[in-house]
């Protein structure tokens, strides 16, 4: 009950463990100082994805640095379900909010991939990593989804890894509805390590369909009568998995989060 | 097979039925001239949430009117899953995101409610409508939800109709895993109306979890251990619904959507 409030939120790349020092980057210092107007002995909550979240102490906080001590870790580090999101890659704004809402819904890996039908050429991976950070610090994960090089389609079914299964939406009508494909996989095995694949604006092409619902790994998913943009896609599918098979069975959340809503 | 193909697809006030005249707003007639670049003569489809889905031909086309008129009917109008989605405001731009996705999602009615917490003072509702008719066009369906004038919290409740669910994520932990409330509630009825409501950034006031989870036609539900923004939770709980008792149950989608795609 002595433990100070945490006022605010970061995620690190340092280690954290007792008394560390923790550098943090510009613009953490500049969110700190300028938006927040915290000051030195201020206590923050640290994350770093592999040693769980940390109370922490603003020891120093420049205009472009700033370091922290690690006081005393809160929450032990815990494993996430492993659900990665692949996905063609869709506008800007789309895109923001995609890597934003997958990271609250807890997907794993962000893997940006090009189809046929693809119209962005590129993708900054250095805005969708920011994307995910800043997701992860408000919504309370101890970890950041892996945010990966884009791959062609091909490059995804040819080094795709044994063992994990593939869900694909099929808005032509091909797939079995999404729940009962879930309710399927529960009770076969609940750690099967998943991924869900959505297209681009436009869909699949009929070819590259014909040649995903071939593949052993792959199902072809259905999610209903009406067209979903390639972002609702992805978080109804994302969600509908946690739901079913991911970590939203378990039943009331974290007391850490209580202890940051009082 | 001779029907030629939709170039838009409209939502219009007006009745739809063989020869029917159909004026369209300076807004569709602007869209359909100067966006699309169409003329009359062209065929697009329409739909009035009342008539099914009409293909039509583009009578007269002005810069700030035009005229359809209705050629034949292509999809009778179905019944859609009833399910409101009533929440908190948040700002604007999450707002417009909110509307367009329930409306892919399936809600049929958007309904503003203010909370303790609620920091947005006014909604929109031409807006929001405005978003939920242009989700409508694009994504297929032969309805618009109902955006409905805003209420507080304490009149929702006091207005509530007899007979309709309310699940309300409650992110403090209080709330059954949403799946499991789902899958008791499908297999005692299947035709049963159903609501979500979801609070503002901050989330509900104790006190305001206290009245709702000792109201008979609430159940509080959870939504895993991250702390979901307001939008998120929203789209995530209509998903899971649609998943699990609305109309994703059903197998292949409308040949509607192959047609469009093609």
């Amino acid at each position: 009950m002595a433990s100070p409030k945490a006022q605010a939120r970061l995620f690190v790349e340092a280690d954290l463990r007792p008394v560390a020092t923790v550098p943090l980057s510009a613009k953490q210092a500049h969110y700190l100082g300028t938006v927040l107007r915290l000051r030195a002995g201020a206590t923050i909550a640290a994350f770093n994805g592999r040693d769980g979240e940390w109370l922490a102490r603003i020891e120093a906080l420049g205009k472009a640095d700033a370091t922290l001590s690690a006081l005393e870790r809160r929450h032990p580090q815990a494993p996430e379900p492993d659900l990665w999101l692949a996905f063609a890659p869709i506008k800007r704004a789309p895109i923001d909010f995609l890597a934003q809402k997958a990271t609250e819904l807890g997907a794993s890996r962000l893997w940006p991939v090009f189809t046929r039908n693809t119209q962005v050429k590129r993708v900054n991976l250095a805005r969708l990593r920011s994307n995910a950070i800043e997701a992860a610090e408000q919504c309370g994960r101890l970890g950041v989804p892996e945010v990966v090089e884009p791959v062609s389609l091909e490059n995804l079914i040819a080094t795709w890894p044994r063992g994990r299964r593939l869900l694909v939406p099929d808005e032509t009508g091909g797939g079995r509805p999404l729940a009962e494909v879930l309710a399927a996989a529960g009770s076969a095995s609940a750690a099967e390590p998943f991924a869900i694949l959505t297209g681009p604006e436009g869909g699949f092409a009929r070819s590259e369909l014909d040649v995903l619902c071939k593949l052993a790994f792959v199902t072809l998913v259905g999610l209903g009568p009406r067209i979903l943009r390639a972002d609702t896609a992805a978080l109804a599918a994302l969600a509908c998995w946690q739901a079913l098979l991911g970590d939203w069975r378990r039943g009331p959340a974290f007391e850490a989060h209580q202890e940051e809503r009082s």
